[in-house]
């Protein structure tokens, strides 16, 4: 008897058929033998319905809003998970819903991207020697105040890794609208292909990267966990992909995928003054309001006395940021804000790069004869991303596809 | 400085625009110098919605069931109360929404038709000390096992009531589409007026009897803990209908109102045996299973040893009325099951008829002048009830507004 833990994500239970649909995967996993622990999201589009709610009444802009905005947009998944209990419960499947704050799922105090602390599997684990299956909607946990946390857009990947972890479950399957992880998306680029294996760094990469395959937090905290976890798509019963550790990547490659950002936007200080404690100056500011800085490049000039300080942030951040910035001007001492969000962040990522030299040559040269220009480069140790005009990123794509052999046959 | 709690219905709360309505309302009392707190309904569709959802996977036959209805169609109140208290917020007063788990608000653990059992009222005291406004949603609270029940439909009124009782509050105005309580449905009698005073006791018969006014628990709330209410228009500021002790009611009048019912149904035993114990077999079965039972009559026939028993109940536990009947044929010994679901309640109601005696005789004949005939008739020291078929029904609410002289000029 293994304990599974699926997850469904929002197109998987948009309506009533759907999570009927989800309702027969659970069977299958219980007439196999197994205990089953399922996650799921809200119904696709409530929670876009709710967030613009919120947004024709406030900006949230502390986290006494963002307490609201998480009670608010939490309601989503409460209806998922009290529908898919009653949909078992009309099969005689025995089975509860547990919300955030019942289990409890305890996070953090940071409202609207809530880290999980601790989740308490007591009640969990006698509901499941009870033979019920424990639904639980994704996305949210509570704090020590005892209010209702979210954990950021996509969240519920990371409640399902996370109970997986806590339950010490055999399995963490990710049900999606897609069938597995690609080499890139196969939307933009035709001759995209299913990896049967990817390590979970290098998903980690291609989420943070843009990939929306599963959420970052979730692949972080599979990979810390050791967590078994299988993406692969709710509306047919093809393998997914499996994300493992390095060494069990058999397949030998030097690229594992190419993904994209389409939600950066970039930003230039001019004329910053050249001297220590200059980059605190500037980042310290956006990192108290919470703005994640990503690239980050610094020109000095000739006279070495001026530079000019570039990064990118998160497109719907891009205003608060500019925000921040204009307050500490005088402390920073810059001419100018350049911002500009027509832009697109390419990534090549691949565990290869660690042992083969050359790899980010390739992209230059690849880009190069495509005639597209690199705004930003930045680096790490399995992949190389660069910012590009926007307009050209669909042929960026196509055309490291194919230089790094990527194609399917 | 009072304490006022203000209620608003889901008409009321039913798109941005109108939260907006109702934060100036709340802030209209702030700006008087008053502390408030406010109670608020789902969005107007949106329980709707949730139900229907969870009718199409489910019939709620127990209570298991009934808990996760109870979370599902609570998420509703959730969302209006976090918007409404970001509403707030962003006019820079200070808010927050306090969920039915989070004060705690305990009830009994009967899902999908909660009593009320205490309300915690140290958090809320502590918030209105600190000059917050408390948004609480209505409808809403939590069993002793921690899961999320609801109050039954219309239990917003309930729980505003219950929140001024707890909270010792100097008044309970309940916000709603219409402007007050009327002498009869204003849709069907255009000569019904409105109310300036009404006693406990005749909006609870109102209440009971089918006037969508307010929610029948929280009139008896009201009258209990002697909660000044009132009865306003969330669309105009014109006052409202008051509801006093009966002392209170200074206009002299017989009849306060009429109110009609069409949710009920007819149920006939034909045929049961008459003896000891007989009526105690049919209607325990029924109160076990949580129904109704309203109108009864019990018909003997003439030879003294057979009786044919009538009574009401709602048209929605119909089904399950029979089906339980069905169940314990045997033990009761009746021949056959006779119902009707086209069938209204027309009934009278005022304090007036504990002093005057004919004013069952005036309901008697006026719908005999009308040609209508009565099926059953329930009597109460402040009401006369009568069953009706329906389609009579607006000609005999009509005729009594007129016969009992409560025509407006």
């Amino acid at each position: 008897m293994a304990l599974i833990v699926q997850k469904f994500g929002g197109t998987s239970v948009a309506n009533i058929e759907r999570i009927r649909s989800v309702a027969k995967k659970v069977k299958e996993e219980l007439d196999s033998g197994n205990q089953v622990v399922v996650v799921v999201s809200a119904m696709a589009g409530t929670t876009d319905q709710l967030v613009n709610w919120v947004k024709e009444v406030s900006d949230i802009e502390n986290n006494e809003q963002g307490a609201e905005y998480d009670s608010i947009v939490a309601s989503g998944e409460q209806v998922t998970s009290g529908l898919l209990a009653l949909t078992l419960q009309s099969m005689s499947i025995k089975a509860q819903s547990w919300l955030g704050w019942q289990i409890p799922i305890k996070t953090d105090n940071v409202h609207s991207k809530a880290r999980i602390k601790n989740i308490d599997v007591k009640l969990l684990k006698e509901a499941l020697k009870n033979g019920e299956v424990v639904v639980v909607p994704g996305f949210q946990g509570v704090t020590d105040y005892g209010r209702i946390s979210t954990l950021g857009r996509g969240g519920s990947d990371t409640s399902a890794v996370a109970i997986a972890a806590a339950l010490k479950a055999d399995r963490c399957d990710i049900y999606t609208d897609v069938d597995g992880v690609y080499t890139s998306d196969p939307r933009r680029v035709p001759e995209a292909r299913k990896l049967n294996k990817v390590a979970y760094e290098e998903v980690l990469e291609m989420a943070s990267l843009g990939a929306k395959v599963l959420h970052t937090r979730s692949v972080e905290m599979a990979m810390k966990h050791h967590v078994p976890t299988q993406v692969r798509s709710s509306f047919s019963d093809a393998p997914g992909t499996e994300l493992v550790e390095e060494e069990e990547v058999l397949e030998r490659r030097l690229i594992t995928g190419i993904a994209y950002s389409r939600n950066d936007a970039q930003v230039t200080l001019v004329g910053v003054k050249n001297a220590p404690g200059v980059a605190a100056a500037i980042f310290g500011p956006l990192t108290d309001a919470e703005i994640n800085v990503d690239m980050i490049v610094q020109n000095v000039s000739e006279s070495g006395k001026q530079t000019d300080m570039t990064f990118t942030v998160q497109e719907n951040e891009l205003k608060k940021a500019v925000s921040e910035l204009e307050k500490v001007k005088k402390k920073i001492g810059y001419k100018s804000i350049i911002t500009a969000d027509n832009v697109a962040k390419v990534s090549v990522i691949g565990v290869g790069m660690r042992s083969h030299s050359g790899l980010a040559q390739m992209m230059f040269k690849t880009l190069s004869d495509e005639d597209i220009n690199i705004l930003v480069i930045s680096t790490s140790e399995i992949k190389i991303s660069v910012l590009i005009e926007e307009q050209h990123l669909e042929k960026a794509l196509r055309a490291l596809h194919t230089a790094y052999g990527l194609d399917g046959k």
